[in-house]
């Protein structure tokens, strides 16, 4: 796996520069026809409360199951709540496809339409199949590329990956990441291009261009693939070193430690994870307390949190051509963001160790703040919230303006931030909270279920295009 | 972590032989006094079947509960279940001690009752603790040694592995794994003593002498730590090596690939994790079809599979002096066999992914046979067990009889089988097993959750040292 960092550095590819992709996106946002509606859930067709349970299931069985949560954990401080949360036992594929143009790695994404996207259509990976997609459930077309992901044969595969979606709302499911290099003749239609990681990572700082998969595809990737790769694309790596992007992959590099070993960061992740205490039982949705459904939606009481809608869509550029679904839709726009610090010359990341009850390993690793109003997880003010808001969280590296999967998510908007501590700024840290290098959180990416999505979703997002070095975006 | 292999050939320790490992168990069965009494769960003291949904619960909360479980899976072949389960959600500690005398690394054993061991005392890990044990809700005395594992300042930690219980009969019940290395002095009392690698390992070629938790430990253990190791220890790794223990060995060094490369092992892996559909929903007890209880019993109607009884315990060698439990007893003696044969001069063992309910990944990887009587994953006859029963599965490299951990079951006793193909024996095997070296083995146990405790369980047995050269032992 090479030529990753050159690819990264590119915001000239092959087939467009920046703007030449964001005209095609745009593009592409005028002629997909669609339309999605919000409708009772009485209008959902195939889906239905379960008499016995009140859980809202699908007549196939298939798909998935808004069901019940009971969480108890001691970690890191007592709490105990009830919640819906989606059931959904099956690893879906998230894959992106690579090949090189005149030596240069470029990435084939996909302009898609997803009902709970703000702006609908995004620049999402080659393929997004749930099991019941690729076993053809829901009776429509077979997705197109993904005979490269399911026995790739002839193909390199440069990352696979099995990752947990988000904890607060899903129970334990799954996601296989897989980015799959390719020497074949690929034939494209209107809605797929090529792009490099470089031009992918900018388009990134527009609001609601990237979606949250490609981002999270684009964090499996190191930016750059040893001291090899760094040389090749013409970098020096002194630990010094003067720009935000050169800092990143020189952290990138540093794979067996920083200020700890690696040895010791898994050590560390170990005694989390032995000393908490925590049950998630799933329970029948009835049996969930303090929340509320009418006809048209699923509540907590308060009206915080989350709710849960039904949608009615009609869309010419899908397998389907409409269909009805219900779709989770956090109530106020959550904030993920990374503290970063150089500790002796080499930049660190701030990572925090989180309880979620629907992510595979329970506790996983979050960015240094991740806050999802009204969650029961995230009552009191988060560790450099108000530092973050009032400017006084370091230099601001990175700020995007994101939202969750459409497929799932409505209109789940997240702000990304990225910011640089002053290296003196050496505040302590919570137990729960540690120091590390990019190459140690890409060592606990690959090993799978250790990075959370929202750490992985801000990951994707950092630069190291000259394009990049022009500072701070807003 | 040097210095594996050279423990692990050494019979002689600078305590004793292995003919005087074998007296001082024998003494110390001698001397700790103890009765196990199976009695009706009206006499467990503490515990009680919950009304409303039947569960075996403890007064406090703590400890574990039986519960009940469905699960469904479409792998390998479709199947529906219910069964009663144990729920602990907690992460034990298992750990072994070491340290270097006249250069070789030793292993501190703890002569330790526990009610279902056969023959009761057994060589136990350092120090097994839940934790509930360490923070003391049975009210018992501090455990010994434990300030080695928990912030282990100044030792070096050789193993740190969160890993699966038996998924057949715990819910997503892990240990953490530790061997940590001390220069420190360490006062023992006579429960406790320092054996080498390879004493123990001898040692388990006999019947109910190693425990579990001690196996699993060692299977954790490479027997070489890379070629330094090798080497020191006077060893040539030639490929087609001539003994079983040598081919163990540099199956062991292998650990980047044999007839297929690590990469590929782990694609496999993801491929059959993300290709099942797999529901495991906990129940009450109350809940579950066909099984049955009386006052001394739960039992399946079929009187097969397992049982859960009610033990009372005195005992002058542990924390407290008596106790009463509930305990899970399968009800006929268990198989677990790895199959082995050289592919092209290098060793290598068939693994099974297989589907059980209750371990942390769903699907881990087994022994070639793992043969539980009566659970429903192994009603169909698994493959290669009809040839081990009847000797055509190749020459035998181990046989034992071993027992779980008799805190939990009650003489839940496998036998454990190595045998190795010949080498011309190229017969196919299925989709959901694979051939693998032993050092790709051990970056999967490494790796946590992704090798089942039965697989480790034999792992641990294989042996190296001059002694087993002699050849099979029956």
């Amino acid at each position: 796996m090479t030529g990753i960092l050159a690819s990264a550095r590119a915001t000239e590819g092959c087939w467009f520069d920046v703007a030449g992709a964001r005209r095609w996106l745009t593009q592409r946002r005028l002629e997909q026809r669609c339309s999605v509606t919000q409708v009772p859930f009485a209008q959902l067709r195939g889906w239905r409360f379960e008499e016995h349970t009140h859980d809202l299931v699908h007549d196939s069985g298939k798909f998935f199951r808004v069901q019940g949560l009971r969480a108890r954990s001691d970690f890191p401080t007592p709490i105990e709540f009830e919640q819906p949360v989606v059931n959904q036992p099956e690893v879906g594929i998230v894959g992106l496809l690579a090949k090189r143009f005149d030596g240069i790695l470029h990435f084939l994404v996909h302009a898609k339409m997803q009902p709970g996207n703000v702006d609908l259509v995004q620049l999402s990976p080659t393929v997004q199949a749930t099991r019941s997609n690729y076993t053809r459930v829901h009776g429509g077309a077979g997705q197109r590329y993904l005979e490269f992901f399911i026995g790739h044969q002839g193909n390199r595969v440069l990352i696979d990956q099995l990752q947990s979606e988000h904890g607060l709302f899903f129970l334990r499911k799954r996601n296989r990441n897989i980015i799959v290099e390719t020497d074949a003749e690929v034939a494209l239609t209107d809605d797929f291009r090529w792009l490099t990681l470089g031009q992918i990572k900018h388009l990134a700082r527009d609001a609601h261009v990237v979606n949250l998969d490609t981002r999270t595809l684009l964090a499996a990737l190191p930016l750059a693939a040893g001291a090899v790769d760094a040389k090749a694309a013409g970098w020096t790596l002194e630990r010094d070193s003067g720009t935000f992007a050169e800092a990143l992959v020189a952290s990138t590099l540093a794979t067996s430690g920083g200020s700890q070993s690696t040895a010791a960061v898994l050590r560390w992740l170990n005694d989390v994870r032995s000393g908490a205490e925590i049950t998630c039982q799933p329970c029948p949705l009835r049996a969930v307390r303090a929340w509320e459904r009418d006809d048209r939606e699923l509540r907590r009481s308060d009206g915080g949190y989350f709710k849960v809608l039904a949608l009615s869509v009609e869309s010419d550029s899908r397998e389907i051509a409409s269909w009805t679904q219900p779709i989770v839709h956090p109530c106020e726009r959550a904030i993920f963001a990374f503290v970063t610090r150089r500790i002796d010359g080499l930049l660190h990341f701030l990572v925090q160790a989180r309880m979620e009850p629907g992510v595979w390993s329970v506790i996983e690793l979050g960015p240094t703040v991740q806050f999802v109003p009204g969650a029961p997880t995230d009552l009191e003010e988060p560790l450099l919230l108000k530092d973050l808001l009032n400017g006084n969280a370091g230099v601001t590296r990175h700020r995007s303006m994101q939202c969750a999967e459409g497929g799932r998510f409505y209109r789940y908007v997240t702000e990304h931030i990225v910011t640089e501590l002053d290296r003196r700024d050496d505040r302590p840290v919570p137990p729960n909270f540690a120091w590390m290098t990019l190459g140690q959180l890409n060592t606990l990416i690959h090993a799978g279920s250790c990075v959370n999505i929202e750490a992985r979703s801000v990951l994707g997002c950092l630069e190291v295009s000259d394009a990049s070095l022009e500072g701070s975006h807003r």
